[in-house]
């Protein structure tokens, strides 16, 4: 399945290896040598054959344990050896997966490379939430974008453009910018009650959703969320007649409050509604 | 893995079985009866056990030969009935796949609904072509639009929200507006030669891909592209020195011209560029 020589960019998806697909599944077991994100878990990596030698080149939110152009250096390296390398990643390697630096990195040294795509985090939040990412009338389209800028660096997003009342926004690695999203997306235009969803660890066990909505979100972004990697996602595809939160619709009204994780948050969407 | 009564929205990827995730497979394994869209292919189907009753109520580009109303009355009544549903959806359910009619549709009628996520087929399309829907600096975000208007209605789009430099376009059910997607993108700001992937049949063996430039795009759509489903994805990714088409990089001045697959095509790229 993989020749001596060849990478293969194998997307991991969001977490829970049965979202895995079959063919990334038979790309890990013909692997020979293996360089993960920290963020794809052992139920991934255990489909590994034993003597494939994993290498984590971990990334999380905000830090990079392996620079960039060590994770590309390493690839190529081990191509020119001969092994058979998948470079496994976190979702889909399309989706702001650093993927063209690693397919620049391997055609420049003459390398055949690859990409098996994988379920991004965006689509198992939304299967999650029980609900869909476009509606036919009202979300007729969907945006992917991230959040996350250099440290130090300002969000350079083009903001008019992404509060656009048809639109579902999907905003991978967000959480520290979440009260400048909240508050230029309003200062854009978008209504201050578009709710909002959020959901960290996607698919995983230990995954957690909350919904409020725009103008609350700096709040329950600092009170609700742990330190996992967490997608938001905002507009009318998460409004709350549309979830099956815990397996049961939650009534519109009190969607903002009912998933609120803490008191301090509750007081904000009970001040926001007298 | 399914309880009678109980239904599953099924994302089947975009045509190759093993793009399917291992989750979708054991639900497909479960099923007692499975409604499945036409475009679902018999590699997928062929997970089924031999005695889940497999009920076709397709939906292809531009027809429905069940209607959505009566495609939700099924499920239900399946459910209703006690069988462990499946709704087997080409790509992923969350992307233009009418899935908030049958989670609504089971909601009223008081029936469990889930979701499994699927391969969406953008995700496909970019692997095939070796590229990515995000670059680092030149395309920040990716968005998701369909470009299928009800038949005798015009395309109703923001084309001004969708002319952006910096983000990615995947089109569906673009095929014929690739006119109108071509004129009003360039009338709203985006340069003429902005490079365009047409992929067809994506991550199946009858897979065609071609590759041109927004002005060249109407003749292309009409000359190079058959009629299976499509995706259109427009912006810098798609760029000739980012694609390895057919296993090799293509130069890229000659981009355009290399995947014309008609004389016509050939002969309007190279008046362009003289």
């Amino acid at each position: 399945m993989i020749e001596p020589g060849q990478v293969w960019l194998v997307g991991a998806g969001p977490g829970d290896p049965d979202l895995l697909t079959r063919k990334a599944e038979k790309l890990i077991r013909a692997a020979s040598v293996l360089f993960h994100d920290a963020l794809v878990g052992a139920g991934v990596l255990e489909h590994a054959l034993p003597d494939t030698r994993l290498v984590p080149v971990g990334k999380r939110s905000g830090r990079h344990s392996t620079d960039q152009r060590t994770i590309d250096a390493l690839i190529v390296e081990a191509a020119l050896a001969g092994e058979r390398v998948v470079r496994l990643k976190g979702g889909d390697p399309a989706i702001f997966g650093r993927t063209m630096e690693e397919l620049t990195a391997c055609r420049r040294a003459g390398i055949d490379v690859r990409i098996c795509p994988g379920i991004t985090a965006a689509s198992a939040a939304t299967a999650s939430l029980g609900t869909s990412l476009t509606l036919r009338a009202e979300a007729r389209r969907v945006t992917f974008v991230t959040a996350h800028a250099r440290k130090g660096d300002p969000l350079d997003l083009d903001w008019g453009s992404l509060a656009l009342p048809d639109t579902t926004l999907a905003i991978y690695m967000g959480k520290a910018a979440a009260t400048e999203v909240s508050r230029q997306l309003i200062a854009h235009g978008l209504p201050r009650d578009t709710p909002v969803a959020w959901v960290e660890n996607a698919s995983l066990p230990s995954e957690r959703q909350f919904t409020t909505r725009l103008d609350l979100l700096p709040l329950a972004a600092r009170t609700a969320l742990g330190d996992g990697p967490a997608i938001m996602l905002i507009g009318q595809v998460v409004a709350g007649q549309n979830l099956q939160l815990a397996g049961r619709a939650l009534p519109p009204r009190n969607a903002a409050n009912a998933a609120c994780a803490s008191a301090d948050c509750m007081a904000v969407a009970n001040n926001a509604a007298s």
